[in-house]
């Protein structure tokens, strides 16, 4: 399945309550929902994706689950994403079937091509600006960095890590199909705002 | 898939290397692996899984995994353990399919018989003995638990927690149909050797 243009991913947070927060972003507008807790246990990540899955069907939003291809499997959600500590995209794509959704976190043009070549369909890129989300040694790629990596792996970019509201314009103009956010709209005080306010600035990009 | 009965289990720990104690645990005569690393990612796992899948195959014994149903799905693995912090048994049936094995830990019989209810195949009964493998602030469940839990879920009892070749005798003639075993093995100057011992031990009971 091939990704909407100009897609805001909403990534549930540590300490947030997934379901609140996924119901807001979605009432925002947000185009898919990504359920990531690191913390969870696989019983607490199976009941959230129950009702975020309903919730984004309602909507007619996309749902995939970090890391866990059982519980993406469990709900039949649209997909994955994976990290590079997570399955190889290749066993997943054998696991979900060849119309699932499967996003990779890459940070450079090596990662993005093996991403590409293990079938995924799409390309997480960041952190493209300095984040607080998750300690991050390593120096932010700049919007710079979203093109070529995209042409490299031939598949569209979703670019993560310090977006928010006056930045993800660029983000966009700069090759990326869509943004992926944590703390813009979890950490904000109306994270509906938060949300209807970033899918107005990437569709006016 | 029924399982066989005086059944040693051997569960690999958090810090040895897996596939280094799954190999020795084989060569000692364990009838089946257990995967278990709470701190490793889903890579990790991934690529131990495959390389103790193999070593399984070559000896015949059982090889599940601990919690991660994808990891299992992805090896074509023999089945799961699921803790009651992990994905639903119910849940777990669907995606692996009726032949699988799969087994819960339980503490008591009402977890038991759920288990039973929700398609599980053994239920891992403990911690029988007092255990520092784990945080168990519960007081130990001791040999007479094995019995009416075995009864009230009509399942058999694989024992676990505190066992070691002084009491595995003891825990079989207690009704448990298999003990599973970490620190015995694990934490062994010879763990082949340590499970040869457990694998005579539960035998002759
Ligand atoms: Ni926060």
């Amino acid at each position: 399945m091939s990704l909407p243009r100009r897609l805001l991913c909403v990534i549930t947070d540590e300490h947030s309550d997934p379901v609140e927060l996924a119901r807001m972003a979605l009432e925002g507008g947000a185009g898919m929902v990504q359920l990531r807790k690191k913390s969870a246990s696989g019983r607490e990540l199976f009941h959230w994706a129950l009702r975020i899955q309903e919730l984004c069907r309602e909507r007619e939003a996309l749902f995939i689950v970090n890391d866990r291809v059982d519980i993406a499997l469990a709900m039949t959600a649209d997909g994955v994403h994976l990290g590079q500590q997570d399955m190889p995209a290749s066993a997943a794509r054998k696991l979900l079937g060849p119309d699932a959704i499967i996003g990779v976190s890459v940070s450079c043009a090596t990662e993005a091509v093996k991403a590409a070549e293990e079938g995924a369909n799409y390309i997480g890129v960041g952190h493209i600006f300095p984040t607080f989300s998750k300690n991050k040694p390593s120096e932010p790629l700049g919007t710079a960095a979203i093109r070529p990596i995209r042409n490299a792996a031939q598949l569209p970019v979703i670019a993560i890590g310090g977006i928010y509201h006056d930045n993800a314009a660029e983000v966009i103009r700069a090759g990326a199909s869509g943004i992926a956010i944590i703390s813009a709209v979890s950490e904000s005080d109306d994270p509906a705002d938060a949300t209807r306010d970033l899918v107005k600035k990437i569709r006016q990009a």
